[in-house]
């Protein structure tokens, strides 16, 4: 069976999604979206961060009609999140949604969504037809429970639907808790349609397990080839879900931004404050959007030698630390010291780097 | 080509490695060996969180002596790291050391290691054959580069190397600091040996980016079948990696420790505090054992309906929440008493499925 690696291409805004396009990284604010400064604050610190798509809830008409003004305010497409009420799909493409996320199945019935379908071809914005586990039709929830082929099943019944209302302006998502069930779902799909794949996990969880489910289902399918665009969700600031986002991207050799630092857990060899170091420099480092290799490392055992292939690296001594190029070691600085004096040759290499670059 | 997904089983004190014995978690204590109080504080913290193997740096002679008093104060086999000289090694087996991991390529040379591995056969102990990306030998350098093929050629060689001394009391692993190289790496050794693999992504960094590496690496072998062992390294405190690594485990659907907790990201459509909510559920399950699905929601529309596969769950409304058990509402209750009720049905719950286990 052959994968639609390949997937057709669809524009959501200005963002192309699906091809050989980069996967985009969206996230979903979760301020109230008839709070229009609190979102527009939140999409704000979300594009700094990196996000490329965002979407709000349309819980009701206020906040449907908040769209307009959110929109005019940011700089990337707006997506706008629908369930149970068609109206509210329609209000939000009037208002100027740049894509609708429904799932056809709680719209409330064939007439209601071919009324969402025909407004979003009068304004060509793409549907998400995003089904979830926990929101399975009746009949396919006897006929497969709540499996990967289930959940197919109901994702492409619903497009079919939509294709045949003669729209095909569309992306998929399949959302599942469980990362196994999503894994086989969107490999299952991937063989069956070339609509574009929108990844995620649903009800992922926080930080931590949210980002191991989030990091072993997307790592997974983006390394098959698999997605088109993602969002990771964490119970947390959603911040958070675009900076896990570009991790996985990094990870799977996808896409890079910003510099990547490896660094030791330490260990009983260990001879200054590595914790603190390498926070200060993580922290450091995310106003910085060219990549770069930093190397942040306990001791000498793990030094200049296993971290060689670095841009640059610090590594502890007693008391004291190393900083490094590739195997050459530039200076020896005193604890204290170390921070700025690594900083300093960050800042160097930076600018080396974007001089090279123009 | 055949994956050996059954390797050979060795035994880590009596910690089963291989076979279909269950991938064990491992840790690694960052206080100093020689202070053994703390190194055993540290080591009886990470039991708790649920460490099975825990290795220890042996950076000199007084660090080795250490290991028979540790030894004795812990539960879970012990580990010595060794790196550079031979005699630590040797010390450390003599000391009651439950196995010792070296790098065979920087022990010293042939006689070194000859020595070594006479004294681990002499206690009948496994030694971890522990290749890391950045001390390949230089041969292996210049022919392969740092690359899965000069991985994996590097720990053939010297695996092949010990097993012409008479022993086969082994176990593998192959760290890069890359994610893409580790499971090119560990894929392409599985076929080639049936030596229990020990899995582990090197300087994997801080918590986001360290978790990302790790679970993207070890959750795509682990689900093809890959690996008997596992350390996920962190820059952290070490009971996080074990808190990670049942995290993988759990995601790949290998093992199971505590409860589940799937939890909503929030939206505009969420009127309680579900980040505290979600906070606080995550720290009080922490010390619970049973393996249990909680859901915690922030709106109807992720509510029961989403969540139904969870044992019990909780879903906020305008001040109030719900508490429910798969598709059926046990309770409304007032925000300020939700996290109260919904602990007391969790202990019900607990006390049920213990009862029920007996």
């Amino acid at each position: 069976m052959k994968n639609y690696n390949k997937t057709r291409i669809i524009y959501v805004g200005k963002v192309p999604v699906g091809g050989n396009h980069p996967v985009s990284v969206q996230s979903m604010t979760n301020t109230d979206t008839r709070d229009i400064h609190a979102t527009i604050a939140q999409i704000r610190r979300l594009i700094e961060a990196g996000c490329e798509i965002i979407r709000v809830a349309v819980p009701d008409m206020d906040a449907a009609n908040a769209i307009s003004v959110i929109k005019n305010a940011i700089s990337i497409p707006i997506i706008a999140d629908i369930h149970f009420d068609w109206r509210l799909a329609i209000k939000s493409i009037e208002k100027g949604a740049d894509a609708i996320r429904i799932n056809p199945g709680n719209i409330g019935g064939y007439e209601k969504l071919q009324k969402v379908v025909q407004k979003a071809k009068e304004f060509y914005i793409p549907i998400r037809v995003g089904v979830n586990s926990g929101s399975l039709e009746k009949d396919i929830r006897e006929k497969y429970g709540v499996t990967p082929e289930g959940l197919v099943e109901s994702a492409l019944r619903n497009v079919a639907m939509i294709v045949d209302m003669g729209y095909e302006n569309l992306k998929i998502s399949l959302k599942s808790s469980d990362v196994l069930t999503t894994i086989k779902a969107y490999r299952l799909i991937s063989q069956k349609t070339d609509f574009p794949l929108h990844l995620g996990v649903t009800e992922a969880g926080g930080l931590v397990p949210g980002t191991v489910k989030s990091s072993v289902a997307l790592g997974s399918l983006l390394m098959d080839g698999i997605g088109d665009t993602m969002r990771v969700s964490l119970t947390r600031d959603p911040e958070e879900e675009i900076y896990v986002g570009y991790e996985i991207l990094r990870a799977t050799g996808l896409r890079k931004r910003g510099p990547e630092i490896i660094s030791c857990p330490t260990c009983g060899r260990c001879e200054i404050n590595l914790f603190n170091l390498a926070d200060e420099i993580e922290k450091r480092v995310k106003t910085i959007k060219v990549p770069l290799k930093l190397a942040v490392m306990g001791c000498v055992v793990n030094g200049p030698g296993e971290a060689r292939e670095a841009d640059l690296g610090v590594a502890g001594g007693k008391g004291i630390g190393i900083i490094f190029k590739g195997e050459k070691i530039l200076k020896k600085v005193s604890e204290e010291n170390l921070i700025n004096e690594f900083w300093e040759e960050v800042q160097k290499l930076i600018d080396e780097k974007e001089s090279n670059n123009k």
